[in-house]
């Protein structure tokens, strides 16, 4: 098979829900990631951080705010523990998979900003859930406070909300690209990058959530990848999914793409970022092809075998 | 001067408490960096995260027992988010500055695993404490269930203490070579890197801190950088600290150095391992250098007008 550099983009999946999951989990992950290197391609891995920057972000919170005698954490130190967090186990598990097959390969896990715009329409409307749920009394002191916003939960409380812009520009590009060129394995990117934007005096955090597909598809098209692959919980893309009529789907065309996304086929905040990352990638050069399919089946589908191809 | 390979070993100084303090601390570190980079140095810094990794180890901790619905977090994994966290504010400062000054190049944190012997006698003696102070109830009880080691701290309660091991092999040095050699600063080894062990089935994090010092040591021994330079909280190393007799020192030969050490002259957890540090490093190849100075004087003392040098 024709040697192809690859960003992967790994979903919630991958990694579960505490750190025990997270370690046992990861070795699986590292065994679809081995196999695609034993395949001949090079790996890049973009990775989601929802649950485990949710779980660090409530921790420092409820002992900052509880006798805990800790400081408040700002939300993008807490994207950047949980880079730390993630990048350790997966370059772990992946360090040793590759040991266990003899493949002698550096992994990275590198700490990387997103640049987002501060004018991004998405600022004017927060619509990320992060965070413990209060009651409104509590909610409406911390808002008057800092400034966040809150939205009611269905029921279960307030709960702050942040904003998620697109991804502008991935800081620590030219690192990703020198490690790639020195033939590492690179984990970057993590729960779509730590957003900041640019200032006057530089680079400057904000309490936002990239969502993770979209910067790994900013990634893949800045690195001229020749494929992005995004990993979820199906083989495939369905049309018509969990109908009588459901219809699993090889191919998809951008025409493709736009006419389901018109007709409401994919599930906002699931499949269709997933779907639109897809569109941006392949619709930014020519010959770009990207692939949705589940981390199990992500060497089968490399083969052609199952997974859908987005194509021009 | 001439162009040094150069690894720094930042003390907690350069990092502070609380976010706001350590995002208003490395901006200082970022400009004593960028000061040796326009000296034409190769940099790779390794910091200190006692109070990063107290913090959220303790955070965690209190999250985790007092309702706070999250898991606990196991302090391996609390070192490798500390690393996300410092790594991303270092990062930032650096390359802002360096941006300032009209200089290109890429600045790179990645998260270090460091391999430690599981039969090093500090195994056998834990002297590290890290978490909160308990009463001798809740300690007993928790050893009783982890197995973990508590001591009794100055009446202030009960605190749990692990193991300072030696570090053996930092697991990420290739990465960090290739990124010097592709004209990255890198930041590696936080904290003295995520102690680890060699497992039949793989690396397996350890409850443990790495004296970051000795880790910087080690790194600027494999890495054959010409100098490690180890900044603290004076501008030179003295004989007779605090007392009418001090004596600052420009030059200290090892046979100094082993001559001092035996009279007590540096104090244990403080300036004894530093010059401990030095000397394994100057130890290791014949032209080696190691330099103890502050971070505010770094760059004088890179020209030789201050700071301690440790020489064959």
């Amino acid at each position: 098979m024709e040697s192809k550099r690859i960003v992967l983009a790994l979903g919630g999946n991958a990694l579960g829900n505490t750190p025990e999951e997270q370690l046992s989990l990861v070795k699986g992950t590292a065994k679809t990631i081995a196999d695609l290197i034993e395949q001949g391609h090079k790996i890049v891995i973009g990775h989601g951080n929802g649950p485990q920057v949710g779980m660090i972000n409530l921790a420092m919170e409820h002992s900052a705010l509880n006798g805990g005698n800790t400081p408040a954490m700002p939300f993008p130190e807490c994207g950047a523990m949980s880079q730390g967090y993630i990048g350790y186990h997966l370059q772990q598990a992946i360090s040793d998979e590759l040991e266990r097959r003899h493949i002698e390969k550096d992994v990275a896990s590198v700490i990387t900003q997103v640049v987002v715009d501060e004018n991004d329409p998405a600022f004017l409307k927060p619509t990320k859930p992060i965070g413990a749920f209060m009651s409104k009394e509590a909610a409406d002191k911390i808002a008057e406070e800092k400034g966040y916003t809150f939205v009611e939960d269905a029921g279960r409380g307030y709960r702050r909300v942040v904003p998620s812009p697109q991804p502008k520009k991935i800081v620590e590009l030219n690192v990703v690209n020198k490690l790639i060129k020195e033939d590492c394995v690179v984990i970057t990117v993590g729960g779509g990058g730590i957003p900041v934007i640019e200032t006057a005096d530089g680079l400057k955090g904000v309490a936002a959530v990239i969502d993770k597909d979209k910067s790994s598809a900013r990634l893949a098209e800045d690195l001229d990848a020749d494929m992005l692959v995004v990993l979820t919980a199906v083989d495939r893309v369905c049309i018509d999914f969990n109908k009588p009529t459901q219809k699993e789907m090889p191919e998809l065309t951008l025409a493709d793409c736009k006419k389901y996304i018109e007709e409401g086929q994919f599930a906002p905040g699931s499949m269709l970022p997933k779907v639109e990352a897809c569109m941006n990638f392949v619709a930014s050069k020519k010959g770009r092809v990207a692939l949705i399919t589940s981390l199990e089946k992500a060497g089968e589908a490399m083969k052609g075998n199952t997974g859908t191809r987005i194509v021009d």
